[in-house]
């Protein structure tokens, strides 16, 4: 898979030249860096990817008269003095930020055949200067993150011009070392640059201004040697050589010696470190749009053993767990960095005890009415997965116990309250939230865990063999398969599974299993339930199982009823008030945890909206800063709210983080929403939508449905092709998500090795230049996820390369 | 207490004019705006704060001549046309931020005076151009946060330097809803910038370049009145004026709703609702520096009371609870918003399972170094103080389990697993941290709390009556006034009480009376316990209680010797083989919760130290990022870390947060310590120090001690002077924490409601545009909290009003 990435050859240093404007010399500076670079490498080269004006006048000719035997290249050249943006229209054809990057990566890859040398790249213009497509320069080249040097403005105004354009490729992820400019007296722009600069731990220099320009071109020209002579054997600039070439071989032996030092005082999460070396560690130098910039030492093993033609010590690698689910909008997104720092810069923290901020009241108003559920009207924040699972357990625990036993009662602590769910759920790493999930590998050896549950096995649904197919409880539960047919069930589309007007039969079934599980829990362990908990339509960290979502509707639906049947109760609850009023909750309160499949990680804000059901709590994070920082938030209803209300401070929900509500990660998740909504309105996801479409059968029923269609980034015609292939047990892709079950002779879960083969060959790649995907597994699933943004092609690219490596 | 903050008078609107860079047309644009203001407000003010050049070339002259009957206004003139911070060296005396700042407020005061007007504020040269005292335009007026426009560059490489600034203003918090450039066609920067700020929801409008100066001074006047009568009235131009009459207003009305919209939607942390009311509820506009600007019903009712002389909607309020605990560097710190937005641009978040990157390892190498702990050396990261507790705890649970019982044993569930620890303590609120704490008003009514722990009585020091003292236990364990002598000791210097070679006595006697308790924990309960878990000096949520350090030292010494009688231990452990390794735990693993206390919080790194013992296991937060975004670490020991290997992937820690180590937290936790080390070594809190040393009696071994000298921001004599108010029990400060303790006759506790009528004087302030006290109390206790660089000035300020707040 063609991606250009970050590049770092061990032998070819690359210095990118940035203007803080136009006009400030950035083609005298590479001059004469040029020149003065000749002095300690033999191997000097000079590219102008874009420049404007006429041939003569181009960058890279005057590099060729001045630069002392330097190569100088140039990709595109127009004609016209102007900013690329407009000399581009007069031009043939348009001329795309890829083709630039591309061209610029194959040029530099050129000169790294294996001697020692220095490549100095000019940009056109100033730091946010328009490219060719529009874009500007800074965005254009960010993907290669080359070492960057900023020449400053020496004129009036310079000041401000250079510390701006500065935190602008700060911004974009730039690291800036450098900074030069002239050192013109009037302004004295340099001393106090050098002296701000100098403050935030980079180096500035100068040089003298380049002398008036004469009439004579002879003497115009030994005037600019002489001057070229000069500037380059000053002190200032050889000092800046001597960082410049020491900083690069100090990237290089930091760089090789993070799974090092990250092996000596790292304490992984999930990680049985007797498996852990520095080999097996993987370094990020940085993250672009899909793609890790990543090092390993088996990737520098084989770039040292090969002498011509280096490999670049980084390699892009897509970044096929979404970044444990989280991203959204792609890594190093410019938009969301400078949201993230105007909140810091408008607010930093501010403490949210009593108190509120816009970020925050914008971001409650819209969890409240984007998922379309009337139940939903209070949010309540915190910072992650598991502390939001937390507060939502509290909040229902106490709606529970409060409606049962009255407000005031201590009788609780002589309940065994439980919350109901399914198998293979999981909600978080803490304790409280630990305990909602069935004895799993993740839990039982946490001293402290105690299940509080009541787990009900589930169907999930899946494509085998290029079918739809709804498969029943698995063997682990007898009591299942006695109630419930165990046949697989057939489906001519996957729509058809969501259409649950035609699957009354199952609808049936499902209530009387689900009512006889409830009745035996309740008789014969004498428990209560304070909740239904459920993860809607895939149970992520437990094995990316896809629930029957009719399932998971009667569940809800059971739970809701469960009153006339509660034996348990010691204090009858009122059924008909209940139905009076659709907000209330019923039974019990439900529960969605939507931390993973909401905000359209399934491709819909709501992934409640696939179930037709409305939960009283809500609880979301990951794609919720679309993958910058974390944030959690936990919204429910009027009703579990007043259960905490009474005239004593104590019967509040006591719990908060001082972080609660903090104003970037609300600014962001305003942001990212924002985004997100576009991108499902504007049409950007209609080609995907499409191609589920057209699998289904044209009915008028399927027509109908349209609007509600279930569909996937990952293409139908892929999902069929894996489907076939031997080594497949079954496969599942919605909205981002893609799922292969791979087949374990040995059996499936958690410990199961089956898909550690084919995601060792992913990451192995192609074993040239090519970008190589970066997957985790589950067990025997190895599943891969998008960014809700990620181009086409490059899924395309993926789906080509995943069924290539499928036995 | 004077404090410029950020201004809102509903009848003057105010717009700040900054330039992209100098010589885009700031004042040409201010006179257009000037003019075409005039046509629906009758008065309208210029203001230019800092000028440079010749007196009739100086904008406001010039504005004078051209504007149309506007007031004008320059507050600071300086002859040369240099930028502000050469020009005010040639000045009789330097010129402050902060008398620049002070000018421009008082200028604007006395324009609010109840008639409807709008005010221009031009700003000199660029956006970062300096200002007088050699800061920036941006920085100098960023405490008024005024409504901005932004003039862009028209020449040539003006797109970039013109999206450049706007980004520079952004990171600095300020709100750029309009940006405005002469439509100068050749480089056609205005179509493209239209469009660019469009998309970015911010307005943009051109208007026609002025006509090139004639020789004539009256066809040049001529010319110029006819350009300014002519562009003032385009449609752009008015829209404009439209636009941002109307956004005032929208704002206003913004604010004022936002106490009543949060009502509806957010449930707020740690709050009885009943209690809440849009009147009780306060809107943050922005902060900076340690001062929220704040909204409230009660200000505005104020406001609307008066006819004349218009208050400010918004207000400077003192955040002494320092957010929360975690502001250590100010709110709107550039410095961090610019490091957090580098990092989202280099990488934005990236997964953390087996990988690692260049921010999270320094600071894991930060917080395993710098403590001086020989005993920690692997980090942990998780996302809030609470979740690095709960890690902590898993840690040290299984260390203990494996220890005593061998590491494949499933025995544990048989074992009454405990923690050691103090009452009063917190540790967090999810629900497995909560289980650390001893019921209280906190937990005691979440459902599923089960408090697993002995929680011991302890001494307490404070000053009363001018007097440092430790205090023994309270009445509620008889066991303790039996065991320990219950007089009050009373010392000289607060140094003294640390100072434990003066203490053997009370050493022992500690030591006889833990060691009692632990055996009748033991004996009577059977329980085993898991972790001693302290907050070492200060006990924060549990009601600002200092401990006495030596108490708690004492604590760990017998924790650590308790295999000798460790009658409960089901497999002897070698005490022999133990002592022999002075990094391995010892009895039970040691947690110090330093989520609070430690990062400096106390004037020190580790707040360990003040115990002179080190702790297996230490967790932080709140400060580690400066006060800007959630990040937590545990930090332990190999010992600790060892427990979890085995050749079994279940044996693991399986915990992790999708957020775990993301790089915008890890890079500002590295500035923010980076900072933080500057501060406690560059001498900025030698006065502190000096003031608390003074107090000591002068002998050699306090000279001695002088470098591990207790200190606190707040005064030492102002200590002393609460200390004696009729209304005050006790007092005690360190670092940048200060405790007042009132009496309270109806007793103590969280309950109690002696110190809100305090926090309500102070948040009420003077009634007129001071600046007020924003505290939170915790029961009888009103606690201040500064940031690490809260100005001495502040300080004293707080103080004095403080003391005269106090009965």
């Amino acid at each position: 898979m063609r991606q250009v990435g970050s590049v770092l050859w061990p032998k070819l240093r690359i210095l990118q030249i940035y203007g803080a404007n136009t006009g400030v010399g950035k083609t005298i500076f590479s001059s004469v860096l040029c020149r003065a670079f000749k002095k300690h490498i033999q191997k000097v080269h000079y590219l102008k990817p874009v420049s404007t004006g006429p041939l003569n006048e181009a960058d890279d000719h005057h590099m060729s008269t001045f630069g002392s035997n330097v190569t100088s290249q140039c990709l595109y050249q127009f004609d016209e003095p102007i900013s690329p943006h407009l000399a581009v229209r007069s031009a043939a054809k348009p001329l795309s930020d890829a083709e630039v990057l591309e061209g610029v990566y194959r040029e530099l890859k050129s000169y790294a055949n294996g001697d020692e040398g220095v490549s100095v790249v000019e940009t056109a213009g100033g730091v946010l200067s328009p490219s060719p497509s529009g874009s500007s320069q800074a965005d254009l080249y960010r993907p290669l993150r080359l070492p960057t040097l900023l020449v400053g403005d020496y004129n009036l105004g310079g000041i401000g011009t250079t510390i701006s354009a500065w935190e602008s490729l700060r911004i974009r992820g730039y690291d800036v070392n450098h900074v030069a400019l002239f050192a013109e007296d009037r302004y004295d722009n340099h001393t106090y640059l050098k002296e701000y600069f100098h403050d935030r731990g980079v180096s500035a220099f100068s040089i003298a201004p380049p002398p008036e320009r004469v009439p004579s071109l002879e003497e115009d020209t030994q005037a600019m040697l002489a001057y070229y002579q000069n500037s380059s054997e000053t002190a200032e600039v050889q000092g800046f050589i001597g960082r410049f070439l020491a900083e690069h071989d100090q990237r290089i032996s930091k760089i090789r010696s993070l799974p090092e030092q990250a092996e000596k005082v790292i304490w992984h999460p999930f990680m049985q470190h007797t498996e852990r070396s520095k080999d097996t560690i993987t370094a990020w130098d940085s993250a672009y749009g899909d793609f890790f910039q990543s090092f390993t030492t088996k990737r520098d093993v084989a770039t040292n053993a090969l002498s011509k033609a280096e490999k670049s010590l980084l390699q892009p690698a897509f970044d096929g767990s979404a970044s444990w689910w989280t991203q959204g909008l792609g890594h190093g997104n410019p938009q969301l960095a400078i949201v993230a720092a105007h909140a810091a810069g408008r607010y930093g923290h501010v403490m949210f005890g009593g108190a509120i901020h816009e970020p925050a009241l914008q971001l409650a108003q819209t969890l409240v009415e984007r998922p379309e559920n009337p139940r939903l009207n209070r949010v309540f924040y915190s910072d992650n997965g598991s502390t939001g699972m937390e507060v939502a357990v509290k909040m229902a625990l106490r709606a529970s116990v409060n409606r049962f036993l009255g407000k005031r009662s201590a009788d609780h602590r002589k309940l065994d309250i439980r919350i109901l769910g399914l198998k293979n759920s999981y909600h978080g790493d803490t304790m409280g939230t630990m305990d909602c999930s069935e004895p799993s590998i993740y839990n039982e050896k946490v001293e402290w865990y105690k299940g509080r549950g009541i787990w009900l096995d589930f169907p999930t649904i899946k494509m085998r063999q290029g079918q739809w197919l709804v498969e029943p409880f698995d063997s682990r539960d007898e009591s299942a398969s006695k109630s419930l047919s165990s046949e697989t069930k057939y489906f001519d589309t996957i729509d058809d599974i969501f259409d649950f007007s035609n699957r009354q039969q199952e609808h049936q079934a499902y209530t009387s299993y689900i009512r006889a599980k409830l009745l035996e829990s309740v008789e014969k362990h004498g428990v209560s339930f304070g909740a239904l908990i459920i993860e809607p339509m895939l149970l992520g960290a437990g094995g990316m199982m896809f629930a029957d979502p009719l399932y998971q509707k009667v569940l809800v639906e059971v739970a809701r009823e469960f009153h006339d049947d509660r034996s348990w109760l010691q204090q009858e609850y009122d059924a008909s008030q209940q139905e009076s009023n659709d907000t209330n909750w019923a039974g019990m309160p439900v529960i969605f945890d939507e931390v993973f499949t909401g905000l359209y990680r399934l491709g819909r804000f709501s992934a409640a909206s696939f179930l037709g059901v409305h939960p009283d709590i809500v609880v979301n994070a990951k794609l919720l800063t679309g993958g910058l920082l974390p944030l959690c938030t936990t919204t429910t209803s009027e009703a579990i709210f007043s259960a905490f209300l009474s005239n004593d401070k104590t019967d509040a929900l006591l719990h908060g983080h001082s972080y609660t509500a903090h104003p970037i990660g609300c600014s962001v998740a305003n942001e990212s929403l924002k985004t997100l909504t576009k991108l499902d309105t504007d049409g950007t996801w209609e080609a995907y939508k499409k191609d589920w479409t057209s699998q289904s059968t044209s009915t008028a029923a399927t027509r109908h449905r349209n609007k509600n269609k279930i569909w996937s980034m990952w293409s139908s015609s892929f999902l069929a092709s894996a489907s076939h292939k031997n080594s497949v047990d079954n496969v599942f892709a919605i909205g981002s998500v893609l799922a292969l079950t791979l087949k374990d002779p040995n059996g499936s879960g958690y410990a199961s090795t089956a898909a550690t083969g084919l995601r060792d060959k992913l990451l192995a790649g192609s074993g040239q230049d090519d970008a190589v995907i970066h997957s985790r597994v589950l067990g025997n699933v190895l599943y891969l996820m998008a960014a809700l943004n990620t181009p086409g092609k490059t899924l395309q690219d993926i789906q080509e390369i995943v069924l290539k490596a499928l036995k």
